[in-house]
C-alpha cells in the first residue's frame, strides 16, 4: 500500500521546515557549503581587521564598587542590576559526593532568559552562505570577533536596553518566508551560569537581504577555515554551527582518493565516514542513551543557592572577588565604551577565568571510522544533571592540590601528545558578553596505536550520533559543541591561506 | 566503499543494548507481542480477584496531624518525614502570565529521587512477554493493580524503608546478561509534583525467571486488552508501556485486508500506517522540534518554593488542606496497613484530585494516516516549562468559574462527541503511591469530518513522530504517555473476552 507523502499544508503563521524527505538534500547543501573555501579565509581577517581600526570600543577593568547602573544587595551581597533585569551574580552551595570535590560554594551568573542566537542562511549561485557580523564584544581580548547575524537576549529585543532595534532579529522572530534548518535551545557553560540556555537557529531565506555594515556573507568552508584562526569565530557561532545538520550527506566530499593519500587523508576520510553513516559505531545509539540515563539518574550534584556573600573560600578586595588561593576565576567589573553598539556605553560584571584552559576531544579510527570520547559531566549550572563533554575540559592549575587520583583523566594524553597527532588546535574565545578574557585551547588529539584505557564516565561515539543528539536540547555541553565545530572543520584540507 | 558494521565490543560492565540494526527485528518482536492475546483478560482479571480476597493491606484516611512519622514544620507549615527523606509537601507561588490565571499558590509534592519503573521481558515460544506484579497501593480505589516488575524509588532500594528488598531490582541494576529494551527518565504529573522524574526502563533477559507470588507474565497483547478495564494497569506501567519503541515494525500487523472491512478495520488501518511509517506526518519532525522550541523559549512560567503555610486560597482544617472553593485537590493523611509490602505498615500524606478529569486525544485520519492532536502545555512542576500533552486535561469543575474563552480548547469537541467516535474510553488511576483514589477518564475521540479549528498551541502528529520523542526525556507528559499506550492498544480488535 503506498505510503502517503507530506499531506498538510502549514497551518496560518505556521513555520516552513525542511520536510524529512529533504534532509538529505540539506546534508548535500551543506555538504557543498563546507567544500566551497569562498573567497578565502585571508579577505575575512582583512575586513576584520579593518572594522577593528575604525570601531570605538574600549572596555576597561573598573571596580565592582563602581559600576553604574549595579548594587550589591546589602542583605546577600549578590550583584544586581539596579532594575533588576539582565543578570545576577550570586552565590551557589555545590554538593557533588561522587566527585574529586565533595562540596564547595562558588560565585555563579543567573541569567534566567532564553536568547536568541541566529544565523541567518542563503544561497548564492547554489552554495549556501551565511551572515556573520564582526562584534566588538567587551570581553573579547582582541576587540572583534565572528558572531552569528543575531546575538540578542530577551532583554535586548524588548527594549530593557533602551537602545536600538536589534538587527535582522525579525526573520528569527516571524513564522512565514523563511526555512528553519536548526532550532534548538542549548546549555551555556555550567561551571558559570545557572541554568542559561540560548536558542540555537539557523534560517534559510530565498529573498534579498541587506547587508548592513560590519557584516559579511561566508560559506561554510570559509567559516571552518577561520576556526583554525585563534580568537575569530567566537562562541555563539560556534555552538550555531554546531547545531546545524552537518551528517547524513550522500555526497562524497573528497578532494581526491582516500587510498593511496598522505596520512591526513587517511584521517579526513575517516572523518567524513563518521559524519556519512549511521553505521559503524562503537556503541550504538539506544546503548549511549541508556548509558547517559544511569549517569543521569545515578550521579548526585545537589545545588543550593546562596548568598554571593556567603561563599565561603571566596573573597571580595580590591574591587573584584578572588578565589583565596587564586583559582578558577574572579568576578570583575568593566566599564564599556561603545559606538556601535545597542547603547553608548555601560558598566558590568563579568566573570575572568584565571588561566587559559584545555578543551580536547581524544579521537580514535575504529575500523576507518572515527570516533571522539565524549565525557558524561555533571556541572552545577546545567538544567539535567549531567551532559556530554569533551575528553578533557579544564584548567590544568586548578587540579595541582588535588590528589594523583583526582587529576582529570585523560589529560596527560592531551598534554603529552605527539605533534603530528594533534588534528586542530587553536585558541578560542568564551562569550566576550559575560566573560572577560576568557579563553581555551581547543585540541582534537588523536590517539596513538598503544590506545587509552577505557573509562566508565567516558565513551567513543561518531560524529553522526553526535549530530543526531544535537537536534535536541541538553546533551553537548558548549564546549563539546565548539569541538564538533572544530571537528568538521577538518573535513577539508587547510588551503593555507590564513 | 562498505560500511562496517559493528565493530567494538561493549566495554567490560556495560550494558548489552539491542544494536540499531536490529531495532526493526526488535519492533517486529514488540509487533508479535502486541498482536498475541496469550491466555486473554478473563483470567488475569481473576488472578487479581483471587490475590485481592488474600491480601490484607487497608488505606484508611487519617488526619494530618495523625500521621505517624511525619511531622508539619513550624515555621514553614511543610509536611516533612521525621528522617528528611522520601518527599516532601511544601507550598509553590506560580507566575504564568500567558495561563488564563497569571497567577496562583498551591501545595505541591517535592521527591526529588530518580526512582526505576522496570518491566522484565522475556521470550516464550518465540513471543515477548512481560513480567507484571498485582500490586496493592495505599491510593487504589480497587486494591490491587498491575504495576510494573519493579516500582522502587531510591528510598526504596537504598533502605530508607528498612524493609525487604525488592524483587527482580537487580536486573535493572547490573549492566551484565540482559539487553536494555527502553531506558529513558520522564517526568511525571507537573500540576502535583516538582520536577519528579522516574525512569522507564525494559529489559530483557534469556535466563530463566523465578516468578514470585503475585507476578505473572503477559503479552502485550493481553496487556492491550486489560488497558480497555478501568483501574488494571496502573500509571507506572502505562509509562512503561509507551517507552517501548512501539513502531516501525515491518510486519504487516492486520488481522484481515483492510479495505472492504467495517469502519473498525479502516481506523485500524489508519493507527498501524500512522505507526509504521517514517513519511506520512502532517508535521515533519524538524519543525515539531522548531515549534516546541518556540514554546518553551517563549512561554513563562515562573516557579518559586514558598512555605506550604503560605498558599493563599488553601486551608488547612479538618486534618486536611483544601482549596477554599473545594476545587483541585485536597492534601490527606493515610495510614497504610499491609501484609506483603516492603515494610507492615506505615503512614503518609497523599492528593486526592477533586472530582474525576478528563485525559483525551483528539485523532483524525489525515490522507489514511492517523494523527493525535498534542498540546505544548506548561505545568509547574515541569523541569523543562513545556510538554507535549494530550488534547484535553482537566477537570471540567475547576474551570467553571472561568470566562468562555479562558475554557480548555476542544474540551466540548469531546465531551459532545457522538458514541462512535470514541475509540478508546476506560477510567484509569493515577500512581497510587501518591495520589488517593485519583482518576481520570482517558479517552481516544475522532473527529467528525467537520474537522476542528487549528490552534498555535496544538500540533497534529502520528504515532511514529510520538515514539521518537520517547526515547528521549521530557517531551511526553505523564497523561500523554499514557494515552500512547491506550492507542497502541487499538492496534488490534478487541476480542471481547473481558
Amino acid at each position: 500500500m503506498p505510503v502517503p507523502g507530506r499531506l498538510l499544508p502549514p497551518p496560518p503563521g505556521g513555520p516552513a521546515v525542511t520536510a524529512p524527505s529533504d534532509r538529505g538534500v540539506l546534508a548535500d547543501r551543506i555538504a557543498r557549503s563546507a567544500a566551497d573555501p569562498g573567497d578565502g579565509t585571508a579577505g575575512v581577517l582583512g575586513w576584520l581587521a579593518d572594522l577593528a581600526q575604525r570601531s570605538f570600543t574600549t572596555a576597561e577593568r573598573v571596580p565592582l564598587e563602581e559600576l553604574a547602573g549595579w548594587k550589591t544587595d546589602p542583605r546577600t551581597g549578590d550583584l544586581v542590576h539596579d532594575t533588576g533585569r539582565f543578570y545576577t551574580i550570586h552565590g551557589l552551595d555545590v554538593t557533588a559526593p561522587d566527585g574529586p570535590v565533595p562540596h564547595w560554594r562558588q560565585p555563579i551568573i543567573d541569567q534566567p532568559e532564553v536568547g536568541v542566537l541566529g544565523i541567518l542562511a542563503r544561497e548564492f549561485d547554489g552554495v549556501l552562505r551565511f551572515l556573520l557580523q564582526a562584534k566588538a564584544e567587551p570581553g573579547n581580548v582582541n576587540g572583534l570577533q565572528l558572531s552569528p547575524t543575531v546575538q540578542a537576549t530577551r532583554s535586548n529585543y524588548t527594549g530593557a536596553h533602551r537602545g536600538r532595534a536589534v538587527p535582522y532579529l525579525e526573520y528569527f522572530q516571524r513564522r512565514d518566508r523563511r526555512t528553519v534548518i536548526a532550532d534548538v535551545r542549548q546549555s551555556e557553560q555550567g561551571a558559570w551560569f545557572r541554568r542559561k540556555r540560548n536558542r540555537n537557529m539557523v534560517v534559510e531565506v530565498r529573498e534579498d537581504v541587506e547587508v548592513r555594515e560590519g557584516f559579511r556573507w561566508l560559506t561554510l568552508g570559509q567559516l571552518h577555515g577561520l576556526l583554525a584562526v585563534d580568537d575569530v569565530v567566537n562562541m555563539d557561532t560556534r555552538t550555531v554551527l554546531a547545531c546545524l545538520p552537518l551528517t547524513g550527506a550522500a555526497m562524497h566530499e573528497g578532494d581526491g582518493p582516500a587510498t593511496g593519500g598522505t596520512a591526513d587523508d587517511g584521517f579526513r576520510e575517516a572523518l567524513r565516514r563518521s559524519a556519512r553513516c549511521a553505521d559503524g559505531a562503537a556503541h550504538p545509539t539506544p546503548e549511549l542513551l541508556s548509558w547517559l540515563t544511569d549517569r543521569r539518574s545515578t550521579v548526585e550534584l545537589r545545588t543550593r543557592r546562596i548568598g554571593l556573600a556567603e561563599t565561603d573560600g571566596w573573597r571580595r578586595r580590591d574591587g573584584r572577588i578572588s578565589h583565596e588561593r587564586g583559582r578558577f576565576f574572579d568576578v570583575v567589573g568593566v566599564a564599556v565604551r561603545a559606538r556601535g553598539r545597542e547603547v553608548d556605553g555601560w558598566d558590568q560584571p563579568m566573570i575572568a577565568a584565571v588561566g587559559t584552559g584545555i578543551v580536547a576531544f581524544l579521537v580514535r579510527r575504529v575500523d576507518g571510522v572515527l570516533h571522539a570520547l565524549v565525557h558524561a559531566r555533571a556541572e552545577p549550572g546545567f538544567v539535567d544533571v549531567v551532559e556530554l563533554a569533551p575528553t578533557v575540559q579544564c584548567q590544568p592549575d586548578n587540579h595541582i592540590d588535588l590528589p594523583a587520583a583526582a587529576r582529570p583523566p585523560y589529560l596527560d594524553e592531551v598534554l603529552r601528545a605527539a605533534p603530528e597527532r594533534v588534528r586542530f588546535a587553536a585558541t578560542l574565545s568564551e562569550e566576550g558578553g559575560r566573560f572577560f578574557h576568557t579563553r581555551n585551547r581547543y585540541l582534537v588529539v588523536e590517539v596513538g596505536p598503544a590506545g587509552v584505557p577505557e573509562h566508565p564516565d567516558y565513551r567513543w561515539v561518531t560524529l553522526r550520533q553526535l549530530d543526531g543528539l544535537l537536534r535536541h536540547s541538553h546533551y553537548l555541553n558548549v564546549e563539546a559543541r565548539s569541538l564538533v565545530a572544530c571537528l568538521h572543520s577538518l573535513r577539508h584540507p587547510n588551503r593555507g591561506e590564513s
